[in-house]
């Protein structure tokens, strides 16, 4: 076991059982309305069962770094970002037309095949969207239900509510840019990363830091609408690199987040799928609008250009053609260059935790997440 | 003006205000992350500049009824609700496929537009659609950030916390039963009132009567998954009718809910579109499972019958169909029988008042809204 894995090991287990405890108490109140409800509840069950944590990871190593004792209500608060995350997740794979998460249909194909098992009126497709659309609500509401029931004293939740609300409007945010990116046909790989600066790296890494910062005291300043402009409870604001522990979460997170969504899109493309829950070739089906796509298109050759061309988007993409595109992007180059990447930013990254005001064992344990983070498989 | 509408009144120019200065601080936050956020804050703003502000008003009467002094904190906390109804009606209107909301096109037909005006990549429809599910995401998370920081001691949050999360859940499960029951073809009055329970008696009415007093320090005991138990803080649970505040919001709250919904089916059929800001017949075009319907189709002659199922659902609805099917509603006798009702739940309502333990300006008011909020045009 290497130590990021036990550091995500460490916090993802009970992170796991709080969120079973919270999601069952959800059920009775669903029932309550209606016996209908349990496979909406079921549904949602088997979601939350899934997922590697990573954000209720980086919450909880965020509260530890700035000296808040390891006990259950940051646990709560920390996996409270899970049902975010899992409301996220079901309202992106509606917007992609994906048919798989975690392994299972997407929530919208399940409701989908329900409609159609049991030859009920309207469009199946209708009643999918519909379920999909609610129960992802549902779920990004529980959010806070979650957050504010988590047990930590209320000064501590008063000072972490403005970082999640500013974590939740950058990753719609960053969502819109990306639909926006996809229509508008801004293929540049400056404009695929601006998406995941907002998308993932504030998102999945930047924010939760932050989160768990700001609950022990130490968050960052959000006074002016940009963020973040980094210091302490009451400390002075700088733009990042004045010394505070929310300004080295910030030249860690965002980094990192590039270099962990930098091998989601290798994943993507080459993963395998007993590892990653997707079928190979998942993001050239989709047509995603990577970085690792805008390099290869920078680089690519004529022929290895037409080739990306032909295959992206193509919902029809078969294994001959996930290999021809495969073979097309490795030879630009552009793997080679998202490697290199991913080893430069996760150094910056770790080296922005050196001399940083934290905990001996919080660094030890970011500089772990970083590696789990981003040399996964899955 | 009637006593409702100045108690209406007294709250909604104030609840303007207060979105609006919300509204613009978050445009800040969007445009920070980039400039082509511009048209989804001005679809937000444009949205939230309509509406009758009438879940603000229950909220607010229900602190003033609990004694809670006149301020604009209790302006901030109420206006809230008007954000997750915004992101509701996002959602809402995607999933109906509706063209229009308060006189202008619904917001995932503005997106939709706008892709389809410049030309852009991929299908107009799904980028509407992705539009939609972000921007209502984003107003239903902002209903959190507005109500903390409302200005309202941390107390009376902490109070209000459990009504708002009930009263959302409930919301999103009530508006699932009723995509069931369309799906499954449930076409009992008993059934669409079960929908009308929880998509809008609690959440118009009784929910947000209880968050108002629960700010106040006399909320609803919601320890049981069913709720309501009213009890007021440190009170005895009972059933209702337990001579609690809360019993008396919930005795006043659901009979005028139902009359409330009652109205809104009758203007979906036969409301004139200048006050409704919908086109004539909307229900009957987008199909809906209304309790008028319900009980039109119970009363109604086989002649009558197979008036209303040839055009319900049917997009091409015109005039001449919207009169024929007005005839048969009103030949069946369902829109005595709904005024009949609304005006026996009305009476219910406003009796439920009688001597319950709160302020005499608040009964008075109440009483005038639950005649606004049934004898309007739209």
């Amino acid at each position: 076991m290497t130590p990021g894995s036990a550091a995500l090991g460490h916090v993802r287990d009970r992170v796991d059982r709080a969120l079973q405890a919270f999601v069952g108490q959800q059920r009775g109140v669903l029932l309550a309305a209606g016996d209908d409800l349990r496979p909406g509840a079921d549904s949602i069950a088997g979601l939350l069962a899934g997922g590697k944590r990573l954000r209720p990871a980086f919450c909880y190593w965020g509260w530890r770094g700035a000296g808040g004792p390891d006990c259950p209500e940051i646990i709560n608060a920390a996996a409270a970002l899970e049902l975010l995350h899992a409301g996220a997740l079901v309202h992106d794979d509606l917007m992609d037309a994906s048919d798989t998460r975690r392994g299972q249909p997407s929530l919208h194909r399940q409701f989908e095949a329900r409609h159609a098992g049991r030859g009920w009126h309207g469009s199946a497709g209708a009643f999918g969207m519909g379920v999909a659309i609610l129960l992802g609500d549902l779920l990004i509401c529980w959010t806070d239900e979650m957050f504010h029931a988590s047990g930590l004293p209320g000064d501590a939740l008063r000072r972490g509510r403005p970082v999640l609300d500013r974590m939740r409007t950058e990753v719609f945010a960053g969502q819109y840019l990306d639909l926006l990116g996809q229509a508008a046909g801004d293929e540049t790989v400056a404009g695929a990363l601006r998406v995941v600066e907002f998308k993932t790296a504030k998102y999945t890494i930047e924010r939760p830091l932050h989160l768990g910062a700001a609950l022990a005291g130490a968050g960052p300043d959000l006074a002016g609408p940009g963020g973040p402009r980094a210091g302490g409870a009451g400390g002075t604001a700088g733009d990042g690199g004045d010394g505070s522990l929310a300004a080295a979460y910030t030249a860690y997170g965002l980094p990192l987040g590039i270099a962990f969504q930098l091998r989601d899109d290798i994943l993507g493309v080459f993963g395998d799928p007993a590892q990653t829950g997707k079928p190979a070739g998942d993001d050239v089906r989709e047509g995603k609008r990577t970085v690792l796509l805008a390099i290869a298109r920078s680089r690519a050759t004529a022929a290895q250009a037409q080739v990306i061309d032909r295959y992206l988007g193509d919902p029809l993409l078969d294994d001959t053609g996930t290999a021809e595109v495969r073979a097309a992007i490795t030879g630009s180059g552009a793997v080679a260059e998202c490697e290199r990447m991913i080893g430069r930013h996760v150094r910056e990254a770790i080296a922005a935790l050196d001399g940083a005001p934290m905990t001996g064992e919080a660094r030890e344990a970011l500089a772990g997440l970083a590696v789990a983070a981003t040399a996964r498989d899955g």
